[in-house]
């Protein structure tokens, strides 16, 4: 078994990625790290996991902390951690998987301008490869560090990039609306996910700022508008994507476009149906469509997916299995749990 | 006290306008027109409303029944009946407040295209006035007739028409990405508003096609590709509207439009926070906000309401308020029932 | 008008007070307290009050504060606050509704019991009557100050009271079962209230030891077990109450106990069906329904209300109206928001 | 790989079935019966299966349709349809697993008295064992069929039947307060399952009468009142279960009981928390709980399970793994997809 240590294992894409690697016939998930809720069991922290992980512990990780006996890292921090955290990893030659945003931008001006800071290890960005497989197959297998792509980027490139590549739009004409359900927003306690603000109630936030903007336009090499909203459910990305098209086309050649990109990919389904989001609820998969509007010279694309798996953790293991040259599918599932 | 017949008053729309009559210093409703429900008690039909309705009962409406003793007619019915319906009323004087498809559009061409079948009353359409006070308040105040906006063109209109009346956005380049809640499907049982395939999803639908486009490019002279979608609440919309800027302008230009459109307005908030549909909830008020992104040149507005009363019964109180000389806001209220 | 000093003004209780007195034709709230967000204007605190309260502020409390010009005072604070704050009130001679725990229980040392620390004013324990219209009305009517029930008191007292009474039920055997939405357990931001805690689930909480026990069985001159749960949703409690039958009866027995007890009640709607917590959404309403089973021996009863308004705001509001002579249900509604 | 056929594969439990065996290293679903979408494409009944099931089709079931090549049967039916399929499956000896409620009591008579209706099948009954393993593991394993048990009564009697068996509450005092997910009144369109009807609500139903009643009384031996309500979820039964106690005892003697017989059981979680019926989601895991309350002398236990699959799927499939000499956990997952 390849043994697992994961950073951020008392969060919520933490405790997806203990759910998945419990299912994985070839990870085992043997040091959990998470500084808030260093000490307690995995029983009081998730306690969905009770069973499987019956005794284990989160504990402390400071300087010194050996990972001799790791063979692989993930990690699920806030913004900013991993560049502090990464250096070890790297040094000491241990696959690392990172879902955090510090790695994802190839260049140190656009990661200070979009998150208001300066990247503190500019010199460890040329290592890491952008974390989707669709896109990045044959890099990641060969990585040493991958940046996992976030759960609005991944929904918004693979409903865009074929239609992009394929000429059918215009790369600086893109609006990405998407919702997001609330555990995007982490375990934090925040007005703006309690409860009450959330049930019965839809929401944009992030107006013409958010940060993912910046991952999207350099996955696309496009520019867009992109407005998040939030929704009263746990789980689940709709990226609702227009764009102009570059001139008349068949009403069904974005579609066709992206079943000829995903035609043999194990996660992504391409469908005629408008897809929901539950559909792919506890799964890996993704579910696209596309269509050209004739009346208004658009196209429209939408896709949906679980942010906490293809989003976050399962998007995580995807990536870990190629890097060690596991099935790519192991310990994933392309079946929602519905309803 | 003005007596107020309802048709469709077994239906969501007809429960709101008896919650809100019941509510209403000037207004009783003393017949409930319900086909399906005929002859059912509103304590079985509403339980909600079984104290304020005691006794009463929905009825059927057969072609001879009586409306003499009637001074004000609500329709809340299926798009296509309110055409065989309206000539018996405006026959007779009657004040007609209609949340019908049937009279919105003023031309019967743009209706058989968009709605798939013939116009059966097209003699009557110049008798209706498109119902947002907002836009046609004087006109509202003489109509005969009023045929009242639906949900999701209220909240798009009154996003967009003040930056599109100030030259602010190109009319040609709208987008509208709008989501709504489950009780604008109605009362029918279908599987898309079964709980489980609502609760924890969203869901996009009426790709490229739905019917309310019409009369939002009608409303507000322009072109728009608009894409609604399905959330898991009870009520709400939220028209999220992308523009083309005509040009570089202050990034607060376009809420400065909105507040001085909407400075008299009584159920208008202009606000510079992402509204919320919760904060509508219950109540008539819209919630919107504006801005310009420099980056993309692109105009941002967002609208939030409660589809059934904005959306749909609080709004014919409000045009009937006008028509009938009442103080325009009698029996409605601008506070939400929050959280 | 009736000019009201609303302490706890930014919470929910708060903010449904702020509604319910927008809607009333003789209260203005004209102080709002509120320690935590002193300096806010209403139109962030809540958003949803925004047009109705344009250009108030929440403010800050001291002991200085003057309250002459005050005519009546609602205190929604967490328990212990009121005993510091009563006296003023008290001396100043102005009516005085509390919703805290702290004047409920006629008996210091029971306080003492269930709340765990000594009452701060036990003298004027006498001074407040239990605030529950429908079991109080003479004495609400001529009290200084009434201490409104709370939530799970008020749907388990108007379920079993009538049953009790009518000596239909052994008072020893009580088990009460209940369920409220997240709204119960205020705006404070704790892990059982995050969205993502509280949506697809289902919990008991405060097994054995829950505080309104003691109020329940002092109202009933009863003992019983209660188990409070968490459902997702917003508002609304369902009581399911049992007790062993004092010996055979007719199956609708309790029913008629029910009917015969609320026959003039403005408020208490008594069903035969199985009252559902939505019926009483933002009303002031409660359902009700009981029935015998013979085969177990056993009474059930059923009461079904909102916690923010006949659970707190509303019967605040009712018990005002009575102490100040004004019409019982003045600014207050039995029709809930459905859907 | 043992060979499946699914009766019911169109309904919830047919597709969480299909979900399960997905991911089991031993079965294969290979006929898919489901009479109302026969010649759907899985991919249209079940779209979250979409990619698992690529290919497949639901197809009818008739009279003669050959089942030669089929290892193992499940059916998840209406009651009364298991009676008339049961004889040709048990006649080829080919191992059975059924959840319709037909052969779960041992007694045609008491069938008849709570279903309404005569059992068609009465010399069938003893062939089938009673479907929860951690009672009847053993008669399990030499079963020739399985009747599950159902969702409600899996939660019931596993919190409640070690402290019957203990002697520590008497079994004539049982009382059952239970909730469940929509998803319990499976996918058929009626005006209970409507999402209006149940987001932001809570009620009971089935008053006195409920079927599963005879279920539980049957595995208890005893008596109880059970009265089930329904919650505004996807998934997810909390049985909160009192009884009185037959003595006092210390306060934890329940829970210990609780540990002693489910110390060895793999899906059985005993807590000393409160359980959450989230904690269980897609998991075939049950998390219990007990005390005893000296102040009434009552036995408080409480079970959280997802009805889906503990309540139905994950146990059928349990049982057949017994029954085919499986590992009993293979296929079924203990981790809970929170949040």
């Amino acid at each position: 078994m390849i043994r697992v240590a994961i950073f951020g294992a008392s969060g919520f894409v933490g405790g997806e990625l203990l759910r998945l690697c419990a299912a994985h016939p070839g990870l085992e998930a043997v040091r959990l790290f998470g500084d808030s809720r260093a000490g307690q069991a995995v029983e009081e922290v998730h306690p969905h996991l009770a069973l499987a992980y019956a005794g284990a512990r989160i504990e402390a990780y400071a300087g010194g902390t050996s990972l001799d006996d790791i063979d692989l890292v993930f990690a699920a921090l806030p913004h900013g951690q991993s560049q502090s955290l990464a250096p070890a990893i790297l040094e000491r030659g241990i696959p690392f998987v990172d879902l955090g945003a510090d790695f994802r931008l190839k260049d140190a001006a656009a990661y200070e301008q979009w998150y208001g800071e300066p990247h503190q290890a500019p010199e460890l960005l040329g290592a890491f490869v952008y974390g989707i497989p669709e896109l990045h197959r044959d890099a990641i297998r060969s990585a040493a560090a991958v940046a996992a792509a976030g759960c609005y980027p991944t929904a918004t490139i693979l409903a865009l990039k074929p239609l992009v590549d394929a000429g059918l739009i215009d790369p600086a004409s893109l609006v990405v609306d998407a919702v997001s359900g609330v555990s995007g927003a982490g375990k934090g306690l925040k007005d703006s996910t309690h409860f009450n603000s959330v049930s019965e109630s839809l929401s944009a936030y992030g107006l013409l700022t958010h940060r993912h903007t910046a991952e999207m336009e350099a996955a696309l090499d496009a520019q867009l508008l992109f407005t998040p909203h939030l929704a009263p459910m746990n789980r689940g990305i709709l990226a609702t994507c227009y764009g102009t098209a570059t001139g008349p086309m068949a009403a069904d050649a974005p579609l066709q476009a992206l079943r000829t990109a995903y035609a043999d990919e194990p996660f992504v389904h391409v469908t005629d149906q408008a897809p929901a989001t539950k559909w792919t609820l506890g799964s890996n998969a993704v579910q696209v469509t596309a269509r050209y509007d004739a009346r208004t010279g658009r196209v429209l694309a939408i896709a949906a997916l679980d942010n906490l798996v293809k989003g976050a953790a399962g998007q995580m293991i995807q990536c870990a299995n190629l890097m060690l040259g596991l099935d790519e599918g192991a310990g994933l599932s392309t079946c929602g749990v519905y309803p």
